[in-house]
């Protein structure tokens, strides 16, 4: 059984969401679809980037992921199946797959009406272009048959901020926020071992201090803290609380991060 | 196999829809939960008929459609199953429904205390009525067993605001919002184009304007603009933004529509 | 087919809840999993651990019910699952799983590596420990493969606000608000009952009164009622809009129950 995911900025209210996954039972009946959620901020390209990043590794081989987070729907924009790692990527060409599909081997433009619903309406790519793609691939149709090739070296790529060793320790930046209100920033655990071993970080965001803890509960409530994060990054935290709120973090903010 | 959605203002806090697939799983295990959500405003009636009416038609024919926004819950309001169009149509008979299950050819009452759960409590039907209704349904169960008949013909059914042709264009209103602040109207694009063949309509609503674009990304950035949406009807928009929210757009607001 | 229910408050713009699943996936492929939901309001363990009391009684024996809401990750707060009445509950040994495994016969630790994810993440136990376990579970392995036993005695159980019969009626508190802005108290209909027989109740707040009604739609709009619950309990609501709301109802406030 093949997997489809979906991930989307649809909310709940609406339906969107579940006639992707109407339109997918009826093409592909015999797919699982998981739902990665579909509540991510309205047009937020790299938060939706960001999730499937993370979310994508624990998934089988050959799972079919779909991220529609579409500011540009019926405009020029391209739409696109991306095979990376032996699984697909499905969404419109601005960015929302990249962090994900790092090593495309095989790009697709979906411009098949015979893979597209009929007529394909100007707002719903995601009912009329990206579920009938997922399902054709889902059920092992011949990629040909469900577009054509486009370089992966053409694909739109938003930049990963790379953080950059200097001085007694790196400059990062937040890369995204959570629900909780942790700020996850660039710097990897693997590149701070690298530099500093077992060292403790001190990540600074305007002169506030965020000293590593071992977990969220490991400081005093309501004291910032920063942690080693699922994703394998350090993040922003308050014990108890939205660090992103109190302390007004948003994605880009630079991040200095040096040994305790 | 069957499947069965679930649309309600339950909301994804308190488990009351995990608990519906929950009770259908038990009853008809084979059956396909598909949930449309459960972000419906509480108690908005027009905003679930609203979005049943557009995801209803991307699923297979035999599918078991439930929709529970129902603040009458407990009181004398009518448990209704609607078989339409070859599916079928649960919930309360309160108008939630009615746009979905447009040729009713019949309805069953959902009085049997064999289908129920028992005790039926006052505030959850959901769970205790139209969940086990659905999963009678989708086991195949004879509708004589499932319910009453009723006549289709005293079914609630809210009014669908027609549009008028006037003048040199069309009177039309604002039927509901979606979560992107989008304000979908009345006024379908066969109607518009019977009128005005390909000319570009311009909508106002208080005087302000909202002219046609092919997307949403055809405008400048927070420019106000209209697109012909997903359900086939024109949508007054913001680009980048909430048209609802900056130009406080209801429901029942009228939009005048004419030719550019 | 086992069922694995979830139940977090993850929220869903981040896919961490969707990641869960697709762990489940990657190794009970069989299980069917079924989301309670993932708003429980961050790090309200007595939220989650009421809506998990409500919801499992309507899942098959057997079922394997997850709740994370888990605001000591990585600290030393224990990883278990608990069997009760034939059937799991994975979570952490914080309460959350207490008020509905109420009968519980076994309980492991949930401290093999075989089992976890590795490494395991300081901030993702949903993910590294607890949806590994649930399918271990729901594969059917021998407990003794899921976890070390430990002594059902010594889990952590917040203490459920047992309402006390005094003078001519009850003292009960408020347990947990529910979406609707509804307030449900501790009070079982079952020990009105046998103290008052059909009598109406009437419950006080700070001096405001909640009259007993059939239904929330039992009463003028916007007055305030009470009504038993779809948990068996009494509930403090306003006709057609929200009592925790306008009248600042919070958990652990007494309420006083007496006859009308």
């Amino acid at each position: 059984v093949r997997i489809v995911t979906l991930l989307t900025d649809f909310g709940t209210a609406d339906g969107f969401a579940g006639v992707m996954e109407g339109v997918i039972a009826s093409r592909a009946p015999r797919a699982r679809v998981i739902h990665l959620g579909h509540d991510v901020p309205p047009g937020d390209i790299r938060r939706a980037a960001f999730v499937l990043r993370g979310a994508a590794p624990w998934f089988p081989r050959g799972t079919v992921h779909v991220a529609v987070v579409d500011p540009g729907v019926g405009t020029a924009r391209r739409a696109v199946a991306i095979r990376s790692g032996g699984s697909w990527f499905v969404g419109p060409d601005n960015g929302v797959l990249a962090w994900a599909a790092t090593r495309p081997d095989l790009a697709l433009a979906l411009d098949r009406s015979s893979v597209r619903l009929r007529p394909v309406s100007r707002t719903f790519h995601g009912r009329d272009v990206f579920a009938p793609a997922a399902a054709a691939l889902a059920v092992g149709q011949h990629s040909a048959r469900v577009g054509t090739p486009v370089s992966p070296g053409g694909l739109v790529r938003p930049s990963w901020p790379a953080p950059r060793r200097a001085g007694r320790g790196w400059h990062a930046e937040i890369v995204t926020l959570d629900r909780f209100g942790n700020a996850v920033t660039s710097l990897p655990e693997t590149a701070w071992r690298r530099s500093f071993g077992a060292a403790r970080a001190v990540a600074s965001v305007r002169g506030r201090r965020y000293p590593e803890a071992p977990a969220y509960g490991g400081a005093a409530p309501r004291a910032r803290l920063s942690v080693w994060g699922s994703a394998g990054l350090l993040e922003l935290s308050m014990r108890g609380g939205s660090a992103a709120a109190r302390d007004r973090l948003r994605p880009g903010a630079p991040v200095r991060v040096i040994p305790q």
